[in-house]
Order: C-alpha cells, then structure tokens, then sequence
C-alpha cells in the first residue's frame, strides 16, 4: 500500500515540473498509476494536502542531491558548487528540457494556489540558500572566493538567477541559459571582470 | 467596438501576470469586463489566439518602457538601466507583489500551452535582451563597463536573473529579491568583488 503512495508522489513530482498545478488534474495522476481515488484519499485528504507532500518529496529529493555533492570532501568547494550545477543540468537534458523545478514551477502560479504552499515554498528556497551558502563559506575559508564575501547573499543571488535560468532553459528547450547563468556566476565569484 | 477588445487585453495581462493559462477561464476574463462571449469571438478566434494577442500586448507595453528609459540620453547608460528596474520594481510593488511577469509566467507552463506560444515567448525575451545589450554597449563606449565586457551575454544573464527574481518577489511578496539581484547585477558590471 506505500508504494501506491511512492507512486502517486513520483507521478505528480514528474507532472507538476512539467506543468502547473492548476493544469494537472487528479484524475490524470490516477490514471498515470491506476491508482482509484478512494485510495488516494487514504493517503492524502484532498489536492491541497497531495500538494504540499509533492512539495515535501521534491524538497527531500533535491536537499539529498545538494547534500551530496556540498558533502563531498574530496573536491575542492567550488568544485562541489560545479557538480551540482552539472547533476542539474544533466537532469533536464535526461528529460529533452521539458521539466523544470517543481518549487520555481509552483511559485510562478503562487497567486492561484492555497495559502500554506507560499510559506512552504519560501522556506524550501532558503533551505537550499542556506546549504548553498555553507558551501560558499568553505570556499571563502579555502581561499576560493574574496574573504570578505557575503555568502548568505551570494546564495539567494545564485539561486534567484538558477531558477530563472530553469525557466528559460524549459522554454528553450536548450542547455544555453544554464550554462551561460553558471558561467556568469562563477566569473562573479572569481572577481573577474564580465565578457 | 475597438474598446472592448482593449478591456479584453487589459484583464487578460493583469490575470496572467498573477496566475497562469490553464488557470485563467475566459468567463472569467469575460465577467471582468462584461463583453459578452459572441463579441469575444468578433475579436479573437479562440482562447490560443487570445493568448498571443495578450503577449503582444504585455510585450509592447513593456518594450514601449524599456525603449523609454533606453533611449533617455540625459541619463548616462548605466542609470538608464537603473531607471528600468526602478520602475519595474514600482509597478510590481503597486500590485503588492501580486503580479509578476506574463512572459515569466507563461514561460514556466509552456509544457501545457498550445506550441506557437514557445516561439512567440523566445521572441520576446529576446527583443528585450537586444535592447538591453544596446543599453550596456552604450555604457561600455562611456566607459562605464570594461572595455572587452560581452554585452549581449551580460544582457542574457539580467534577464535570467532579473526573471528569476521577480518570480521570488511573488512567492515572498517583498521587493528584496530584486534589490538583492540588481545590487549583484551592478557590481558584476563594475568588476567589483562580491559581497
């Protein structure tokens, strides 16, 4: 019985980076896992609820990755920022750039959406700051980046043009707006002048 | 005649800045304004073709301003941009941070819009890119960015982030976001170090 609930968290993850939530229907989820819906109210009391565990299950998927390489003591911390960006990277070419990021797909249609995702989605952003700028810390510490840069700063700047570089990669259907954002990004934390 | 399709345009742009496509119904918009659907189809053949009519209508509104603080020769280039995303960070903070950017918005539902919307949406970003790789080689010429900064890579990394940034001022509805991105932004430009 929990792997009906896996599956209808995998399902709606994958439908929910594609598209909004106002877009996907429940039906189509159930359908996808033929799963019925007497089930899916077992496990989730109503699309709300179903909702915010895709948001927890994106959340816990994604902090694991981020754990994993910002982790990795075997490299270098910039370097660790770089496998991140290329893991991310990786994953949206392994699906043609059709699947952005559930959180910045959901916080586009904020408006629309009950009031408990916002408070969620928020805090979801400054989890990964917040491991982004630990990894930042080490760098500065390392003699990677200038030591008096603003890291917790420097973290929600990254992750503010990642996502929009998500968005436009989605839109294009192309690696380009990553690479030349993370390009960009790492110039800026090298103190070089742009070009 | 010509008046109802504009209030038509005008509460199209302002749902779709708040929420998306698939969750904006005609009645709706029709409500609004109280035209009644027979004269909807006098003016737009179907919801798709609505949509891209709400795209450029959102797109000459806003090249219309860019064109405007671009082309204002009392200012020097780099606070022309300035002037831009003061103004743009006005107009978000008027609608409490409600609104965001249509083009955003539909960029990050593509998956689920009818194809030519793609097309239509790259077009956009990119004509406001150009304007502003002519507004940064302005201020290269003046000598306010290095002589060999890439300006048509700098103009893609502003409106990556800049996108970025205005989806975040949403979700948190707070203008800091967009502070945070532009203070990055200019001291990129500068060759600055972070921090």
């Amino acid at each position: 019985m929990a792997a009906s609930r896996e599956r209808l968290l995998r399902a709606g993850v994958a439908r929910l980076t594609e598209r909004g939530f106002g877009a996907v229907g429940l039906e189509e989820v159930l359908g996808a896992v033929g799963v019925p819906k007497g089930s899916f109210y077992h496990y989730f009391g109503s699309k709300t609820e179903f909702g915010l565990a895709l948001i927890d299950s994106y959340d816990g998927y994604f902090t694991a990755k981020l754990d994993r390489w910002f982790g990795d003591e075997a490299l270098a911390p910039l370097d660790r920022l770089r496998g991140f960006v290329a893991d991310a990277r990786a994953g949206m070419a392994r699906h043609a750039f059709t699947r952005g990021c559930l959180a910045g797909n959901l916080g586009q249609e904020v408006g629309a959406l009950p009031e408990p995702f916002r408070a969620r989605l928020v805090e979801v952003f400054e989890g990964w700051e917040a491991r982004t700028a630990a990894c930042l810390t080490a760098a500065r510490e390392a003699g990677e980046i200038a030591p008096d840069a603003d890291c917790a700063r420097l973290a929600q700047v990254f992750w503010l043009g990642w996502e929009g570089a998500v968005l436009r990669a989605k839109l294009e259907r192309d690696a380009a707006p990553l690479d030349h954002f993370a390009a960009a990004f790492f110039d800026m934390l090298a103190g070089r002048a742009p070009g």
